[in-house]
C-alpha cells in the first residue's frame, strides 16, 4: 500500500425530506447571502426549488438564483454566477442538481474569490488558494461530486473538457434525498450508475501490490451496483434501491476507497473528449470506452481482471486458463450495460468511427504517454477506440 | 435504509515515517502549546516520542508531556491530565497511543474547558459542547478511536466502564505508520484484529432491511480481516498486512459502514463489565462474548446469519436448513478467533462463571431491556455470559 491523506470532511445529510433543513445546513457553515446555482427546469416545476427557498427563508438566509445548467457544464454561465456572486455579496453556493451544476458551482466559487480568469486553474494544476464555501442538495447518483474535491467543466470555444482538484472545493455539506432521483429518466439513472461503476473500476485496476482492504471495498460497492441498478431500472421510484445506488455513488468518489493505490483514470479522459465533440452524456461515452480500455489493458495484469470476474461477475474461475475468465467478466460488464439501456458502440452512441484521429489529436498526447495501469500512446487511444467503435455483445 | 447525517472531518495521514509530520499537523490544525499524552514506556524506549519532541520543535510548537496511560484508561490519569493542561494554557492534546490513550486524551480535551467534573458527560448522554482539539498518532490497530467522536473510561472507584459520543472530540487528524504496530506482541495483535472485527459485526446485526451497500462494505472489511489477521500473526513485521488492517480498523468504525442502519453493540456493553472487573484486554473479552452473543441472537434472523456465513466464511449454503449454516458461520468465527491465540471462554479469559451475577448486576438493566437487534434482559444477558463461560470449539 502506498502512503496516502485521506480528508473528506464534508457533512452528509442523507435521508427521506432532508432538503427541507438546506437552510439550517447553510447556517451552520456558516452562509448568510446564497447563490442558489440549479439545472433544468424540472427542479423548478418538481417543487424542488420551492422546498429550498421555503426552508432558506426560514432560517433568515438571503439568495439569489441562477439556473439554466447544462450537462458537460459551460464556462459561459460560470462566467454569468462570478458575476453575480461578486455584484451581489455571495458569501455561500448551494448547488441543487447533479455532478454538472455541482461541477459548475465549484468552478463559480473558484472564480468569484479569484481576480483573474477561473479557467486558469482548469487543467493546469495551479493549486486553489480560496474559494467560497459550497453546498449541495444533489438530484442524480451518479458524479460524486457530492463529496469530492473535482470539478470538470467545458470551455464552449473549441468544447474543451477541463478539470480541477482541491480540497477548496469540498462541499462544506451534501444533502442526498434518494426520493428526489425516482423521477429520473430511466436513460439518465443508468448512465449516473454507469459513471458510479467507472469510478470504481477506475480505483481497482492499479499496479500497486497488496491492497486487499480496497479491493474488497470496490467490490462490495460493484456487487451493490450490480445488484439495485437493474431493479430502478424496473421499479424508479424503489426508495430503497435508489438510497443503496446513491450512498455507492457517494463512497464510490470520496476516495475512501482508493486511497494507499496507483489508480487509473483513461477511460474517464478518453470519455471526455467524445462528450466533449459529441454533446453525449458522460456515463454513455463511459459505456463504450471503458470495456474497450479492459478489453486492451487485461493483458497487463490477467489475474487482476480475473478476480474482478470471479468475486463481482460470479464467474467460475478457470484455474487452467485464466485469461478466459478475465475475458468473461469484461464481457459480463457489457452485457450488463447493454442490459440497463447504455449504448455499447460508437453507432449506439452517434460517434463516427472516423473522428478517432480527430479524438486522439483533442486529447493532446502527442507523443507522449499517459501514465496509468498501462501507459498510453496516441496510437494505443486510437486503438481502444476502434475497439470501442466496433463492440458487440 | 434509515435517514443518517454522516461527518468524518478527521484528516487520515497514512504510511511510513509520517509521525515525523506531526508538528506540521499541529501546526495546520491551529496548536501552539501541545500536551503529549501517551501511555506505556515502549513509546518512549522505541524513539517515537523522540521523533514526536523533533517534530513539534522544529514546527515551533511548545509542549508538556504525560505518559502512563493503562489499558482500561483511568479517571486519576485524566484528572492529572486536566490539570496540567489548565495550568499549563495547553490548546491541542497529541496522542500517541492506541485506543485507550486517544480515549483518556479525549476526556482530557472535555474536562478542560469544563468547569465541572469531566465524568458529567461519561454514560450520561449529556451533550459536549466545547473540548480541546486533538490530533492522534495511532500505535495500535483496534479501538478505531483515531476516527471516530467515541470515548470510553473507567472510574477506578467501583472500576465503572462508561462512555461519551460526540463530534467535538473528532481527531483533527489521525497519523496511522503501520511500522509503528510491527513490534506490537502477537496477543496485543490479535485482541486488535478482535476488535475490529467486532466493530463490523455489531454494525451487521441489524433489523433495517434494504441496507446492501453497507452489508458489502462491512463483509469487504470481514474478508480483509480474515485474510490479512493470520498473516500477522505469523509475520509480526509484515507491513502490507499490517496496512491492510491499520485501514480496515479506521473505516470499521468511523461508520461509513454503518449510516442508516440499526447497529447492536451488546457484545461491546457486555464485554465493559468483564474488563471493568477482570481488567482483562477488551478484544480478549470480545473473543468470549461476541460468538456467545451470535449463538443467543441467530434465531431472530437466520437467513442474515446465513449470509455472512457464506459471503464471510466461504461457507457452502444449506438451502434445505439455513440455520445449519448460520451455525456454521458461527464456529468459523470462534475457530477464527481461536487460531489467532484468543480465549473462547471464561477458563480462558480468567473469569468465573459465578461471577455472572455480578456481571449483570454492573451491568445495570435491572427490570428493563436492553434494545438491539434482539432487546435483551438481564436474564438473556446472564444466559450469553453461560454460553460464553462454557464454550467450546
Amino acid at each position: 500500500m502506498d502512503n496516502f491523506n485521506f480528508y473528506s470532511p464534508t457533512e452528509f445529510v442523507f435521508g427521506r425530506g432532508r432538503e427541507n433543513e438546506c437552510g439550517e445546513c447553510v447556517k451552520r457553515y456558516g452562509g448568510s447571502k446564497v447563490l442558489v446555482h440549479y439545472g433544468s427546469q424540472s427542479a423548478v416545476k418538481s417543487g424542488l426549488i420551492d422546498r429550498v427557498r421555503k426552508s432558506l427563508a426560514a432560517s433568515d438566509i438571503e439568495f439569489v438564483e441562477l439556473g439554466g445548467v447544462q450537462p458537460n457544464p459551460r464556462d459561459t454561465l460560470i462566467y454569468k454566477g462570478i458575476e453575480i456572486c461578486k455584484k451581489e455579496g455571495v458569501d455561500f453556493i448551494l448547488s441543487v442538481g447533479g455532478g454538472s451544476c455541482i461541477d459548475s458551482s465549484k468552478a463559480i466559487a473558484i472564480g468569484t474569490l479569484y481576480d483573474g480568469d477561473f479557467w486558469d486553474f482548469y487543467g493546469t494544476g495551479k493549486p486553489v488558494e480560496k474559494a467560497l464555501p459550497i453546498g449541495t442538495i444533489l438530484t442524480i447518483a451518479a458524479a460524486g461530486s457530492e463529496g469530492s474535491g473535482a470539478s470538470v467543466v467545458t470551455k464552449e470555444e473549441g468544447m474543451l473538457k477541463r478539470d480541477v482538484g482541491s480540497d477548496k472545493i469540498r462541499p462544506r455539506f451534501s444533502i442526498l434525498n434518494p426520493e428526489l432521483t425516482t423521477t429520473l429518466p430511466p436513460y439518465q439513472t443508468a448512465c449516473g450508475a454507469t459513471d458510479i461503476m467507472a469510478h470504481i473500476f477506475e480505483r481497482y485496476f492499479t499496479n500497486t501490490k497488496e491492497v486487499e482492504v480496497t479491493d474488497r471495498l470496490c467490490e462490495g460497492l460493484l456487487l451493490t451496483m450490480i445488484k439495485e441498478t437493474p431493479r430502478v431500472m424496473k421499479e424508479p421510484d424503489n426508495y430503497e434501491a435508489r438510497a443503496n445506488i446513491m450512498w455507492a455513488g457517494t463512497v464510490a468518489h470520496n476516495d475512501i476507497v482508493g486511497v494507499g493505490r496507483s489508480q487509473d483514470w483513461s477511460s474517464h479522459v478518453i470519455e471526455h473528449e467524445l462528450s466533449g465533440l459529441y454533446d453525449c452524456a458522460h456515463g454513455a461515452g463511459l459505456a463504450v470506452v471503458m470495456p474497450a480500455w479492459m478489453e486492451f489493458a487485461y493483458k497487463h495484469d490477467v489475474m487482476r481482471f480475473a478476480q474482478v470476474a470471479t468475486r463481482v461477475w460470479g464467474c467460475e474461475m478457470n484455474f487452467a486458463d485464466p485469461e478466459v475468465t478475465a475475458l468473461e467478466g469484461i464481457a459480463c460488464f457489457r452485457r450488463f450495460l447493454k442490459s440497463i439501456g447504455m449504448p455499447i458502440n460508437f453507432e449506439e452512441l452517434d460517434a463516427k468511427e472516423e473522428d478517432i484521429p480527430i479524438l486522439v489529436e483533442k486529447l493532446g498526447l502527442g507523443d507522449g504517454k499517459k501514465p496509468g495501469f498501462v501507459d498510453l500512446s496516441s496510437a494505443d487511444v486510437a486503438e481502444i477506440l476502434h475497439i470501442a467503435a466496433n463492440a458487440t455483445i
